[in-house]
């Protein structure tokens, strides 16, 4: 055996016989590599061919949960975003720089099965938001013979900012037209089927789902990670139903951020509510106890609507820059209403050029979507670029993967996405929506519980 | 008119008349946003409206390339990666975290119109790589009347370590058994078709193309602005044919890299060939001038393989740690060979456990793969970790976009990857070739030249 057992990996023996220890004295060094190369396997091994004792002492020291803690990349605290918390993270949380979402079909119809899913989806998310695996990776602990309990892709990251946002879409509460895990009449009454809108060109497998999670993060092998175990510990229960990653944020979600661009090339999200604005989310994104007693479990939720939007970007590239800013109704450059000012002068709809026509012409989205012509709703934009290969016709499948969260779908959102479906040029002629989902998305989960467990009570 | 047009951005006015300069007195604020607001169109604008001799002063100091230049965010020497040189950047280039490669059918049959398209390429190439847009963006100068000449994305963000490397597919030497554009007998000898692999369920519309881009960047916002400007560039001579994202190296190319880990959760390309080791690369990376005048245009290139590869994650997931590492032959942990020692240590395919058997098992990926059971080949491996939605059965559809780059496929990847899809239980059980691509990247390109010139003269 050339390999000093103690200067690095040690090696697991397929056969389950003991590596020789050439020269096995000592204890390893203190953090860094040699600690994530010990294993308790190999350490069972050394026990059997005769250093039993030193064994002991290292596996109390080294091995266990805090041994997998304390052998795990240091985590820089700016990197964590708490889990627990009245609220979930990940809605007003500053938007991360990655995407990846996946709604989940549940395929039990088991209520205790369910719970149990979503007990153990709650300990794998409040340790991956905190850097840790889900478990044993099988690289630090954890028996050999069992498949990992992590797999182990970020071994190596940081927590990366990931959040996990959970929630549930109307198949969680009934199917085929009865209710599902003893939950008739909890479903909230705003968790509507959204209608179909004009335009509209829904894939079935991109539509939909029980259960949506959102994983945001600043490195997206983290977020991609996350998603991917949840799958995994899923397993039985869930089917992945759709998937999406998202490679560069579309919108700010506070002041602190500064406004990215979409694939229009414009500034995205200018006017989006913001994490400083208390009074407004509570107004526009959190949600209210209903009138109802089965749907008071939502209070202190709010209601995730996930669009996937194909830009024909192949044809706005083509378009002069003085329509894509009259479609917009603000500048490329700075993403200043075309009425003047700079990115966050708010637009004046009312003013007209030398010709008599208003600077900001009537059907720019900027005009459309304004606050102003929509009862004064505003939401929560969270949205991501996503360019996912070829359409097959020789152009990039691109665009934006909206996602906002609303108070209440029915005010928030199906009004304003209906006018715009039918006035919009923009939406007209540049966009097609691909898919779609609504989720009821629960308030926070404290330490101890589980994610929605105000639904089983 | 509320803005002032000096304090920001002045809005264009849709109908073409001149908004009202409420306060036009003084230049602008140098740097920073207010430069970035100035439109040679409002300038004119400004000059019908009777400041003509203003206008001209401004537009010699603010506008024209100098100005867009000083109105981009400043470029960190350190994120631009040269585009010009005797290589192509993007081979042994450290890897950048995050990769968008596309294929690109050739549309025209015009010999001066690809040219043309390669000029236009390298224009655009060089300037992106070096953090600047392909044109005007329209956000700073540019015809207000035209599509602007760089999609926008980018506007804010840095040169990301972008890397624009290209490549001929057979497909642009011949098509259905005649020669394009004059290139009778200049199709390089190893630009082979590549053979069906035993597994092999390669998709059409992720295989072939006749020129490759492979995009790498720190950030995918950078290399897919990139993919998309060369795809509007090349509108009318150029479709895309496939097109895909990477969201995690896989390989490092430099000893200055950590090694990155797949999604099987181990770390990947450990023996990789490494920028430092000039003399390996010259030997298994690099190629000669060929034994044919005609081909001698690809001295100093490459040949790059891309290979989709699926894994069944979800299969993998519930393999026990004791197999998993068995398959790779190596330990999860630290990437050590099972035969002992820490990751960089060789191999040692002699070495037996207890039981007789040997510690690196016969059908390991890693004695497979070994260089010196390859007739001592090796490759400079490139590749990144992919995941597309849902695969539509329930599972995420993800796996490594395999890249490598060789001195010749007929040596350097062909009897490697036919011994692989018979012998190793890995690629038998767990993998799935889906996509596939050979091409002859050609050596690097001096200022005033452009991509693949040595083939057209």
């Amino acid at each position: 055996m050339s390999g000093c057992p103690f200067s690095g990996s040690p090696g697991h023996t397929p056969d389950g016989g003991a590596p020789e220890p050439a020269a096995a004295a000592g204890p390893p060094a203190a953090g860094g590599s040699a600690n994530r190369g010990l294993s308790r396997r190999w350490l069972l091994s050394l026990a059997g061919a005769g250093g039993a004792g030193a064994v002991a002492g290292l596996a109390a020291g080294f091995l266990g949960h805090d041994a997998v803690a304390a052998a795990a990349p240091p985590q820089a605290a700016e990197d964590i975003i708490a889990f627990h918390g009245d609220r979930q993270a990940g809605i007003v949380t500053p938007a991360q720089d990655r995407l990846h979402i996946a709604a989940f079909d549940v395929v039990t119809e088991d209520r205790a099965e369910l719970i149990r899913l979503l007990k153990d989806w709650t300990a794998a998310a409040a340790a991956m938001t905190a850097g840790r695996g889900t478990g044993s990776s099988g690289a630090v602990d954890g028996p050999y013979d069992a498949p990992p309990e992590d797999t182990g892709e970020t071994l190596d990251l940081g927590a990366g900012k990931l959040t996990l946002t959970f929630g549930f879409g109307p198949g969680l509460f009934e199917k085929d037209g009865k209710a599902r895990f003893g939950l008739d009449g909890r479903r909230p009454d705003a968790l509507i089927d959204l209608p179909h809108f004009p335009g509209d060109d829904l894939q079935p497998g991109r539509t939909g789902g029980d259960i949506v999670v959102q994983a945001c993060a600043d490195d997206p092998q983290v977020a991609v990670h996350a998603i991917r175990n949840l799958a995994r510990i899923g397993f039985g229960q869930t089917r992945v139903r759709w998937s999406q990653l998202g490679f560069g944020r579309t919108s700010s979600t506070s002041r602190s951020q500064t406004t990215p661009r979409n694939l229009f090339g414009f500034k995205d999200g200018t006017s989006n509510l913001k994490a400083e604005e208390a009074a407004l989310l509570d107004e526009h994104v959190w949600a209210g106890p209903g009138t109802r007693p089965g749907e008071a479990w939502m209070a202190g939720g709010t209601y995730l609507v996930a669009r996937r939007i194909r830009m024909h970007i192949e044809i706005w590239d083509r378009t002069s820059l003085r329509e894509q800013e009259g479609l917009i109704g603000r500048t490329k450059g700075s993403g200043a209403p075309l009425s003047g000012g700079e990115e966050f002068t708010t637009p004046n709809f009312d003013i007209t050029g030398s010709g008599g026509e208003p600077l900001i012409p009537l059907d720019a989205h900027v005009r459309l979507a304004h606050s102003s012509r929509n009862d004064g709703v505003k939401m929560l934009r969270r949205g991501y670029n996503y360019t996912d290969g070829s359409d097959g016709l020789g152009h990039l499948d691109a665009g934006l993967f909206f996602i906002a969260f609303v108070t209440d779908p029915r005010t928030h959102y199906v009004p304003m996405q209906l006018a715009m479906a039918k006035e919009d040029t923009l939406a007209l002629e540049y966009l097609k929506h691909t898919g779609s989902g609504l989720f009821a998305v629960p308030p926070g989960t404290a330490a101890g519980g589980f994610i929605g467990e105000g639904l089983f009570t």
